[in-house]
């Protein structure tokens, strides 16, 4: 029987909502990992609406749920539904809807708060010793709730311009987390808290590197489930 | 250098833009491939936007080629700006947004009319020689603008329950075209118009086998390019 991973979007467009090729990638790999994988977000209002064209906020309000929705072709459920004991892992994709409608980061950097449910789900998987996968700015979520714990968000300094957010690793030092540097194509496991990262679009590359990254991430995640 | 490659957007969501896992495959594909890909959308309003998670209308009102550059990360242009003779092949993702937006098919079948800039672009890459893929329910824009063309929507019945759209195999015939049946992780190419079709979402099939049968499209595009 396949592992049961639940997967939490964050909207649907990389500067309001879950970043869509990651969260695509991610479901790929599930797939091709045999993974029985069910979708879910939270049924709130996005902080923002973005036109991803002009790359500016607009008057708009959509509902992070409904969004979502569009990433998981209809089959979503809202993350207040979510029962740990029904998964054997959970893995939130990135984009810039995991800082402003998962947490405050994107607002309040490491003073940042977290979405009560998202709180409640990382707090309930950890302590069920099921693995947390994680990718680009999502290692933030771990990094305040779990105090201590090593995650990657790729490089800590803008290594041959490649990691232009080098300074969250630093934002995630000062929460007294460890910083690990990898790679696009790596992932980090912290093994003690069953953590999995990958720094995905945090990095600039090539679109293909980001999905293989991605893949790693899934794979220790199953791997550890 | 790698092939110039256009991808044709149609929105952001399977019921009413682009079908995001096919567009983010062709895309991840097409890295992996070495081209050089620039996307573009209709600057035309959405015929509708559907709540994806009721699946049913709203009232509100969404532009395609806005929605469209979720997919890109705003890296994206006005369809009626492309210039064949900067690309060595265009690609059309599925959804049914490309029913919707692109055409008429979702109301109108095989007597749908065609976006007039989709119209011209098909046309022009056709006239210069420049293979076309298509996957999914797009392959229609082919069989209404090429007459006598060879296209695969997957099955012509239902094969196990996997093809519940199958109809749409005998609308292209009706349209004097040839519809080849091919599973879900093929392609079939029409070498004479350079046309290359799979069918994707059009068959029930692991999200892992559609994002495969997604990268034998793009293949073959790239090698007739």
């Amino acid at each position: 029987m396949g592992k049961r991973v639940a997967v939490v979007l964050a909207g649907c467009g990389v500067f309001d909502g879950s970043e869509i090729h990651e969260a695509s990638a991610a479901l790929v790999h599930l797939s091709r990992g045999g993974a029985e994988v069910k979708i879910f977000a939270p049924n709130i209002e996005q902080r923002d609406v973005v036109n991803h064209l002009k790359g500016s906020p607009t008057d708009e309000k959509r509902n992070v749920l409904v969004e979502s929705a569009r990433l998981a072709r209809g089959n979503i459920q809202d993350l207040a539904e979510l029962k740990v004991s029904e998964f054997d892992a959970v893995i939130f994709p990135g984009g810039f809807g995991v800082a402003k409608n998962l947490c405050s980061w994107a607002v309040d950097g490491k003073n940042c708060t977290v979405n009560e449910h998202v709180n409640s789900t990382l707090q309930a998987f950890h302590k069920a010793k099921k693995p947390i996968g994680l990718c680009c700015i999502s290692p933030v979520l771990a990094a305040k709730v779990f105090p201590g714990c090593e995650v990657t968000v790729g490089q800590d300094k803008n290594v041959d311009g490649r990691f232009p957010d080098a300074e969250t690793a630093s934002a995630i030092a000062e929460l007294g987390c460890k910083h690990i540097c990898k790679d696009v194509s790596e992932s980090h496991v912290d093994k003690a808290n069953k953590i999995v990262t990958t720094c995905a679009f945090m990095c600039k590359a090539p679109l293909h590197q980001i999905f293989d990254g991605i893949g790693t991430m899934v794979e220790e995640v199953l791997k550890l489930a």
